[in-house]
């Protein structure tokens, strides 16, 4: 398989960017690197004139760029939606770094769609959006100067993604259920889990992104959810009755 | 040895450097991958306003740069000189990958300063600014847009050598000669060829330029350098009887 169609399946995913000047920088790392879908959640600003001085003739990347409103949209014809984190958490168990990732993902791309999600320049990601990514990635930086500039993390991870793929490459034909089909899930689960007593109804979030990073581990295919919600709702009929 | 105490022999070069916002920028991911000497050659104009804000708190590492009015100078005092090559040409066959180069030095680091230089925005390094270099490394890019701004391929070059140390390392003793030795003995070896009549007068660079190749290639330490030279001040007695 061809590496640019290999590289063709992956987006990058920005979650409201703050700097347009970040967006031209990051057009141009991405054509570096072979990559070319660009997806914009909420971005607080559009590229401006600087931005596009900045992709330096990546233009065209800015120009074809996805706008969303929410990440559940950005990521829903996804199979595999990968997180970056700043700062590794007590909760946050399932981080790799960018290369354990990217040798991960080159063999499941041919037959699935890649995003790779990253936060504002000043927050990065928030609980709410780590929830729907299925794997964590964090970029190794000093302890006392960790914090890069988004367009260079993104750098990173692209020239890891872009270094880890051979010129022809034998790719798995593995095809992961999309991030819509494993949300539906989790709603289905989640609602499960409530009625059967197993779930604070008030505090569910914690058990709930346990759970989600157990299950993604495990990376299920459509048949596995399928399989999976039929025992949900084998559980729902049985403690109706 | 200490990690840092192994990043802290570590040069980033930056050789007639056009806008300021990159020595900021590239501030910034020196201090992220915990490097902190920076050279500056020649910089076309000083670090400025914009300067210090893309450095976001690394101005430590702008305010203590040594500024050099030559590469040979700025290298003088280093072992190990490894130049950024963007685009592998025909002449230059030592050429390796950021990940390679990271491998090799790791374990000379303990006793060895070595300088990574990289060439200004528009045309990277020259070939006088290259015959200095014992070493050169490009970062694998896409052919159809292979150009990366300046602070992302030092981004590039500084995670790797991040990445590639171990926090508890156990190096090895060799050090080698300094630049300011070799370029001493290249100059010998230079006027010895020519005095026998093996180089032309007119055109030596070529030959010297794949003399030195080779002859980097092999590491010479200080001993090396005084064996060869003395085997040249025999050459040209001979000669000059």
């Amino acid at each position: 398989m061809h590496k640019q169609s290999l590289l063709d399946n992956i987006s990058i995913v920005l979650v409201e960017t703050r700097t347009p000047a970040n967006i031209g920088s990051i057009a141009r790392c991405m054509m570096n690197m072979g990559l070319n879908r660009l997806v914009l959640v909420n971005p607080l600003r559009p590229a401006d004139e600087e931005a596009f001085r900045l992709a330096a003739g990546a233009d065209v990347i800015i120009r074809q760029a996805v706008v969303s409103k929410s990440l559940a949209d950005a990521v829903a014809d996804h199979q595999l939606v990968i997180g970056t984190s700043r700062h590794p958490g007590k909760r946050r168990k399932n981080i790799r770094s960018p290369r354990e990732m990217a040798h991960e993902v080159i063999p499941l791309l041919a037959q699935n769609r890649t995003a790779v999600v990253f936060g504002n320049e000043v927050n990065g990601l928030d609980n709410s959006a780590l929830a729907l990514c299925h794997e964590l990635v964090a970029i190794p930086s000093s302890d006392s100067f960790p914090s890069l500039n988004l367009s260079h993390a993104v750098m990173v991870i692209a020239y890891e993604l872009f270094s880890a793929i051979p010129e022809n490459h034998s790719p798995t034909n593995q095809q992961l259920a999309k991030s819509e089909e494993l949300e539906n899930f989790y709603r289905q689960l989640q609602r499960t889990l409530e009625a059967i007593g197993f779930l604070e109804r008030e505090h569910p979030e914690r058990m709930m992104y346990t759970l989600r990073q157990f299950l993604s581990r495990a990376r299920p295919d459509s048949r596995d959810i399928r399989i999976l919600r039929g025992i949900l709702t084998a559980i729902t009929s049985q403690h109706d009755k």
